[in-house]
């Protein structure tokens, strides 16, 4: 079975151009963008689509909130994500994020889309 | 100043399909769908969008993680999400979630918007 392309990325086994990184994820460069700024916010782990969207996996969490046993998964990589949005200045203007499941999505290893770089909404207006 | 349509809404003031509820979102059917189904998941309180992308806002947690003083606002909404996405059956033909922000965003009301129903992804591939 062919190892998931996602993983060999966060591996550093096939190349990217990676641009920022967090503790749970990284955020790197679409190879094959559909917008002049088009990144891919990457779990470091194969945290499967289909299991993140029913709240199955949280992430780890530590300091202040350590003591609880609850942490959030979409709250990180939102997080990590504004990172993302800021460092490219579409807080400025503008950004789209995008999650595809089940028949829309091509990776079942969880991943985020950040679209921008034009004036008008990439893919349409939604 | 006119009150923001999303607070309307909520309030019942404004006619909107409500289609799901959870303790702090509502779901609606898109009154413009861009998509066979278009569903718009809506915070019942105003939070504004530039403020809950950067981590302002969490929700209240009750019950098991009421010792906890962080609460998840983006599990949440993804959590409302997922409701809608089974209720509509996108968890077998599709489903694609879209937050636009800043430039992209039309109302500052934080709102996700869940589109599906077709074989194809809406919007064009991302």
């Amino acid at each position: 079975m062919e190892p998931c392309l996602f993983c060999k990325i966060v591996a550093g086994e096939e190349p990217a151009e990676k641009v920022a990184e967090t503790a749970n994820f990284i955020v790197i460069k679409n190879k094959y963008p559909k917008a002049p700024v088009h990144l891919l916010v990457i779990d470091k782990m194969h945290h499967e689509k289909s299991k993140t969207i029913s709240g199955k996996y949280n992430t780890t969490i530590s300091g202040k909130f350590a003591s609880c046993s609850r942490a959030s998964y979409w709250d990180d990589i939102i997080a990590t994500s504004y990172f993302a949005i800021q460092k490219f200045g579409l807080d400025k203007t503008g950004y789209k994020l995008v999650v595809n499941g089940a028949g829309y999505n091509h990776f079942e290893h969880e991943h985020l889309h950040i679209m921008g770089g034009t004036k008008k909404e990439p893919g349409g207006e939604t």
